[in-house]
């Protein structure tokens, strides 16, 4: 796979992690992943939404492991999931061994609540035996207590140095297989935090989000900003949006961010304007019945829905089609060239037409 | 006021542009507008519009006056607006210098879109003469046709060309109460628009936006990141969010941004988790609550609404007031302790009670 570029800066040289068939890091694209909210116990709820989550756009699914008694079920979801499984392991080293037989394709611990170096020296050893990545992951809300007392340390200066002393013990233990995250819920400790990881452990692909996003709307505005500052700077190799909301609604977010800094690309992207008071057309459902109607659409096409007659020629010219309204009417563009005048009731019927046909 | 920092980068020493009481650029915060939608002509709807978006957080809102006719109307607005009003203008420079006379605290005109350079002299005399600032706004879908013309240029380096043109035209006739925006929808190009503006013209300030964004939530990502990496860099005095909704609905986008990168704050953040298979209470309807409750409070508070004891109880615990939730049940932290536990039914009345109390 070849090397991206994001905005002007390249991407950092990490070195690929290995999840089956999907790499994260070393030039890789930008691996797309979210998490199920339903109870693992129940392996048909959960498989049904891994494959949502595919279906949406996720490269790889994170599944949380939280008892003995989940594994059976979560074996399930492994066996039959249509992308690698991520196991989320919170404190107990033996449900992530578990998690390693059962056919995880990677494995999410911190280190820092696992209990001990031998414990998680166990879970390095049974990821390497059955071909597991791990994720180490750091988290400002749950930090190892011995650095969180340091003093004089700053929350990005503690998370780095809880990342970087188990980094450095994995790599010790010959294992390499592995992708970091260190999260918080505000966003310029985020950035900040990630910058010194990218300047600190230059060869560890990182997973990129902020923790705790909050609600759908705030959630995206969050998320967008730290991780579009971070990848427009070359960083990151994988992406989870956390969304206080459906996990679905999380990947189209993870795909906008990385669809607006060309680093991949899935669909059609639609150019509307905001409206004024020049606008002679109700553009704002016309807008909005586009976009719901290309969502099922995988064509990466631009599409242009303009007001009026000050920007909308200019824009729908540079699109791959588009309409540019004017009074009750509009003028169908395709390829740079007037097609025709449509009315305004057909200006949706006419567009999906063109669409379909192109 | 005091000059901000944005996430590490000091932001840049651009020089004050004066819209009455409100100053752009020069260390000022960053300021926040929109624009009506209305028809100008109608006063009512256009001031009830002007009122709703000061409501929301505009420092100023603009106003096309599209042509002679909505003139009258447009001084009424200016008149009874709360906040400074912007002209917006195109094609007419008549229709400019009618707006500098009617009141407007800023014109916003495309000289290449003006006609010749005596028009835009006239139109900067007026200006000069009335007090009002001029946003030179050059945009993709319109650029001065002998710029878009030359060849081997990238769209950035033809957005640049023109603004450097424009800013040079207006500085040596004397007149430097000047904003500028050069606009495009693609993400990228705005990136690299900005920052070369930013080096070409430092001393100017910038008018940061995504033109023709897009719906709300494929537009509120572009702007996010768009908006997010340049203001991260320091580069931005002013934004607009553009969506293709109600424009009162761009304002918590921007002020989510800015809130983001700490450069402005307002109102409540709610920091809460996306809910996964730990989950053992109805949280994202309870976030969601929590967060329609809060928009009418304007306390710069930060209120935890968390899932599970991962990393419920250390994000509770650092937010000024939070719940962390179990089976049925959450305890109430306040300013890093435990106050009490909750049962599942009443969390969202006794968070809320808290917080007026506080």
């Amino acid at each position: 796979m070849k090397a991206q570029e994001s905005g002007g800066a390249p991407r950092a040289a990490t070195r690929p992690a290995q999840l089956g068939s999907v790499q994260i890091g070393g030039g890789a694209p930008v691996v797309v992943q979210s998490m199920t909210c339903t109870p693992t116990e129940d392996a048909a709820a959960t498989l049904a939404q891994v494959r949502a989550l595919a279906a949406a756009g996720c490269d790889i699914v994170r599944v949380t492991l939280p008892n003995a008694a989940a594994v059976p079920s979560f074996a399930r979801v492994c066996a039959k999931s249509p992308v690698p499984v991520v196991a989320d392991i919170h404190f107990d080293y033996r449900l992530a061994i578990a998690a390693a037989e059962s056919g995880a394709a990677k494995l999410r611990i911190n280190p820092g609540n696992i209990g001990s170096w031998d414990k998680v020296d166990a879970v390095i050893d049974a990821a390497g035996e059955h071909g597991c990545a791990i994720r180490i992951g750091v988290n400002a809300g749950s930090l190892d207590p011995a650095v969180d007392a340091r003093e004089g340390l700053t929350l990005p200066e503690k998370l780095v140095a809880s990342s970087v002393e188990f980094v450095r013990h994995f790599e010790n233990r010959g294992f390499s297989n592995i992708v970091l995250s260190a999260k918080a819920h505000d966003v310029v400790t985020t950035i900040e935090t990630y910058r010194a990881l990218s300047r600190e452990l230059p060869q560890v692909p990182l997973h990129l989000g902020v923790t705790e996003a909050g609600t759908r709307e705030q959630g995206t505005i969050k998320n967008a900003v730290a991780l579009g500052v971070l990848l427009s700077e070359g960083i990151g190799d994988t992406l989870r949006v956390s969304l206080t909301a459906d996990p679905v609604e999380e990947v189209p977010v993870a795909w906008g961010i990385l669809q607006a800094l060309g680093l991949r690309r899935r669909g059609p992207e639609i150019i509307s304007c905001p409206t004024c008071g020049r606008t002679q057309v109700d553009l704002i459902p016309i807008a909005e019945e586009v976009e719901r109607r290309l969502r099922g659409v995988d064509k990466p096409i631009s599409v242009a829905v303009m007001g009026c007659v000050v920007n909308g020629p200019g824009e729908a010219r540079g699109a791959d089609i588009g309409v540019a309204c004017g009074r009750g009417s509009a003028l169908l563009f395709k390829k740079g060239e007037v097609v025709r005048k449509i009315s305004e009731d057909a200006i949706v019927e006419e567009l999906m037409r063109e669409i379909e046909a192109l």
